[in-house]
């Protein structure tokens, strides 16, 4: 059989496919909290014939099939805290699910449900068509990409001492960059290192009619927002890359209230550790002299978590990546890929195993469709080609270093 | 039995009536939805021997005692979504209502469980001592002060046809600004006009790593609350008194998602409708001309709410007031009040009712104490003198019309 | 001589007056640099038969006729770095006179020309009809108001040791709040306490395209001036008065390079003390505060200069002048004045003579024209009535004291 | 004589040059206004046997040599409105020049007298040495260059007719992002397109302490200031290159004055004339809505001006020229250039003549000095080995087209 066939053989299993991904993106679980999503995959996987293990909140199916190279492929499954406005018929059903006391909606609004049907795809064509390969195939799936917390989760609960050592590692986004039907892919780095801050800044409650008794932590995140922009605007080098997003800021519960405190959520993105240091150097001077100049009667508190590593693909695994990609969907789907500005901790799982990795994106949207970032509450990618194009670009690259 | 002698056995009550002050400032509930404390002030009124009815969620109690005036005497009992920070062994034990979908944590962070329990002590020694007096005395207890919406659900509820015509209409509020023990109050204008504003400005969501993709709406918010304070700043003349107070902002779940909107509440002051308008004139054109310089892809929505008239005592009920609150008090602690930043829906219910009226303020804290702002979450009255000090002055007012 | 006809009689000096303050209006001079202006005084003064002396930078004219009181009267007579905009035929012909290093147009845009030209009238009615009243009467010519320094310089330079001490001072300003051909006063406070602010904050030169190698003082200026709107906003009770402008900012002068301080000046405003000194501790404390946010190289520079005290009139000197202007201007032209924004240096005078002071208002604009502020560029009294009536004003009001 | 021995006799035109260089420090003359530096080279061309005409306000000097390709080697000669700090014996003696009606200090901040000294002492050379190439020279010398002016009026002023077509046009830049005795330079763009704005908005003058009878447009100009620094953080995708810099911001002349208008004078710069373009409709969409939500009562004044285009190396010219230096200056010294932010009207030059260009920057700062940015008040680049290597690389790139 031969690696055409075996991606042909994808059309075969759309059916069940298409099923599942409506139902992840109609149950989307907040990081770490995936019970239901691990119990659909573990199912499946078994279903395939995978030898499976629960590993740190994530799943792995093994399945050795001869002599030959160890090949990972990771997806991650977790959704986020966001309103779904898409309008489908399979739209999020969440009616609220609870984070830090919080209670919040919750909706598969970066695509990890695509990732985890395309994947669970390309096990299932892995293991239908053994023939066609030897070696190992490892399917991984993820907990809590969005919280920087699966791959670390699954590393410390000794992912290494469960499977065998990969010999490369390889994992995929859908992306509104790029056409639904094509994928992309570059050499060295390809998504941003990160890093998330919670501040909490304090002001002294009063009487919303009497602002002179009280200190206004409202106008004060205020000014810190505001302050912020700077940072990218004159701090950074117009040629680097830098991103500072307050992604949440809330305060108070009443217009005749001033409250006595307000906190702010900050996403930090930068291609370089130097200049994502010297952002979160930045955010803390600036949170600390606008506390002062509003007297606050407390110092801030600042935490910062979710820090991602750069993902920066090996070179000679790319072009193995890249000559599996254009056999298996042709030339003209395969693209180079322009450095993203999102992050992953994906990179984590093949650092830990001391693995060289390659990571390409595959296209969200037809056309004729309006691009919609990933995270947007109106996420939703073209159900096809772009479920089979995760599919069998998967098993393309894992074919290029296990096929016949 | 002599005026003195009323006002003496005031002591007599201390006892259950704090126990009530502590239980309802434990248990405090939120505008409108004061059930358990409606029925804990029912069942005393009828222990008194009150006539008592429900009338648009409040209770008013009839106490007819012979020919003479009638004197509608009214308390507020409703609570705040404040977080209580007072140490106190009574303090809130509310774990969180609901309001707007939203949960928060309740707080009689105003002194409304102040005003009630000494508005029911008030009753129970016009009760015991009806032969120091003649005429008719009507406690009234109104709900939902805090949003403006008691007193008209009163009103509304058909309170004129249910009470006789008040002669006079009193009412009194605990304050910082006087001494615990002390009363103060002022002809003419003593608490301010107000309205609230609730505010969605619309931005468009994207990955928090994706700034371009998306309009920041956190950073609208932000902006539109820095410009907000040029309208007292720079628009109202200086001797002018006008309050703009953003109590709260609300946007975002997550560091790393761009929202798609962001919800501000906004409390406006001032001792004037035409500033009042004036201002809320440039919340508007502030709002709006944010929203355009960001591109929203959507008009903002701005609601007003909340809309309290100017509380202006009449001269005549002001001047007898006062001789009834001197010779039951003492000159000593009699004040002049100054204006005040805050606001009432009190003047809504004898405006109905064709009724003249004075309104009071009366000591939160003694010498020794820090001063709190109403509404701060460590707002705790010192309990006595200030709740004697409460119940004596509804007395010593009630009698300056009614007594002998 | 009736003090009627003594009134009437300005009719005759129209001629002359008008002229000469035409020529004032076209010729203004910037504070303590005022040589045209004080020749041209000290010789109408000298014809009119005072016995003139300069002081301080300033002229006093003594005409001592017969027993009786001391009546100081004060005009200013400096000019503001305007650019006029009047379209007046008699508009301003300055083109550039330097201050503090810098070029700037001149224009009487606070109407001291019109003080000075109401002032040599009076003076010169005094002088005609020394019949109708006996005592001393002191016309006094003040430079500097504009800077604080004017009042200041003359008693520094021994105004007591020149002139009969006054038993009475008085001084009066054109405004905007009356119309022409009124005026008004107060007793107590009338004017505010000022203080202005110089500010020199330092950032880094860099090239425009290069902000990442500088330190921008053009922004860290800007988030000073959007910063220092909070503090009346939210430090200053709202029934206080407080005002903080931002009159001037100077930064850079080319579009490409980024500059390596900017300057600000800022004027406050208080009718208290301890408020001015607030505002002031606010003002350092926020551009402290946004200079460290910003990284600035180098302790910002703040200097306080132009403190004006309050104008607070005393009252048997407000009752005898009101009489005076009743009597002298009929009732219907004589109004309670309301406190202005604006300060004065002129107590600064009688405080130092242990003379009490009354301070007041005369109209400057008629019924059918447009109302501007004082100081701005198109700011053109009525000529009539509003120079006869600040004529008649200050003999009025002079005569209160001194008429038989 | 080998190219070797031509380079080396750089060494003895040190002197002249270097006094040239001091003289031209000492006298900086602002964009358009170069008499005397246009003086000083016209003589020097003459001298080394130059046939020179002036040409639009600047110099061409042009040496015909035999038959071979026409080289033209442009350097350009006008000074900053900045003033000098640097410590220097031979410091800017300016005291004040005029521009738009204000006076300026004046500095040679950009190195553009390093510039001409350098292509001075080249001309020197290839004059000295015309038994080592053949072919023509011209040295073109450039007003102009910091308001983006002087390109444009020597081709406006029919440079095309006045000397013969050149094969390819040279030029250099002393840049601090080199070692002093490097040269650096790559194929495609290496400087930003650039745009300027001169923006005026208006408010309505007031007295300082009557903000509510004004409207303020220092406020409003520090808004737009800190509002515009969300295009870069916001608008513009993290991985494109974009600059917003407010290099000047002039409003009012006094503390107590509210003035009626403030001019902001705004600096864009990008990579991509669409992301330029997107620029300047961000900042006049901005400008337009902060001026509504003060209620400006007329429409700002916004003018583009000083329009670079991007400056993008032809890829044969860049290679020819960097093998003539690296025979020039050894391979040590020279390295690829990093695109810089800065902009040049340089390539107006050869795109109006038809010729492909290379443009190389030339180090400014030795090791262990301190680097400062183009335009600071302290640029002083190191005299040496700075003069030389500028001298060096201007004789080895022509050389390596017009060379035996």
């Amino acid at each position: 059989m031969t690696i055409d066939d075996v991606l042909a053989s994808a059309e075969a299993i759309t059916s069940w496919q298409e099923d599942l991904y409506k139902d992840l993106h109609r149950h989307p679980e907040l990081s770490m909290q995936e019970q239901r999503t691990r119990t659909v995959i573990a199912n499946k996987l078994a279903e395939f014939g995978y030898d499976v293990h629960e590993v740190g909140g994530g799943l792995v199916g093994v399945l050795a099939n001869g002599p030959g190279k160890t090949v990972l492929f990771r997806a991650d499954f977790d959704a986020l805290p966001v309103k779904e406005n898409t309008g489908l018929d399979y739209a999020s059903t969440d009616t609220g699910t609870t984070i830090d006391g919080e209670t919040t909606p919750v909706m598969h609004a970066c695509g990890h449900d695509m990732h985890t049907a395309a994947a669970l795809g390309a096990a299932s064509l892995m293991a239908n068509h053994r023939d066609a390969w030897s070696g190992t195939y490892i399917a991984l799936f993820q907990p809590g990409e969005e919280i920087a917390a699966g791959a670390k989760a699954m590393v410390d609960d000794n992912l290494g001492g469960v499977i065998p050592k990969p010999d490369v590692a390889l994992g995929q986004h859908v992306l509104g960059d790029l056409v639904s039907g094509h994928v992309g892919t570059a050499a060295g780095p390809v998504l941003s290192t990160a890093a998330s801050l919670r501040i909490t800044v304090f002001g002294k409650g009063s009487h919303g009619s009497m602002p002179h008794l009280g200190i206004d932590p409202v106008l004060l995140a205020s000014n810190i927002v505001v302050r912020l922009q700077s940072i990218v605007a004159r701090e950074i080098a117009p040629s680097d890359f830098g991103v500072v997003t307050v992604g949440s800021l809330h305060a108070g519960n009443s217009a005749n209230v001033i409250p006595a405190e307000a906190t702010l959520q900050v996403n930090v993105r930068a291609y370089d550790e130097d200049i994502r240091d010297h952002i979160i150097e930045a955010i803390t001077r600036i949170v600390d002299s606008e506390c002062e100049g509003m007297r606050a009667p407390q110092q801030p508190r600042i935490e910062v978590f979710d820090t991602y590593p750069l993902t920066d693909n090996d070179q000679a695994v790319y072009e193995t990546v890249t000559k599996g990609l254009v056999r298996g969907l042709g030339e003209g789907r395969v693209e180079t890929l322009n450095p993203q500005t999102a992050s992953e901790d994906f990179s984590i799982i093949p650092d830990a195993l001391g693995a060289p990795y390659c990571y390409w994106g595959f296209g969200a949207f037809t056309a004729d469709q309006d691009v919609l970032p990933n995270h947007n509450p109106g996420f939703a990618p073209a159900l096809q080609p772009t479920l089979t194009t995760g599919t069998q670009a998967a098993v393309a690259a894992a074919l290029a270093f296990l096929g016949h």
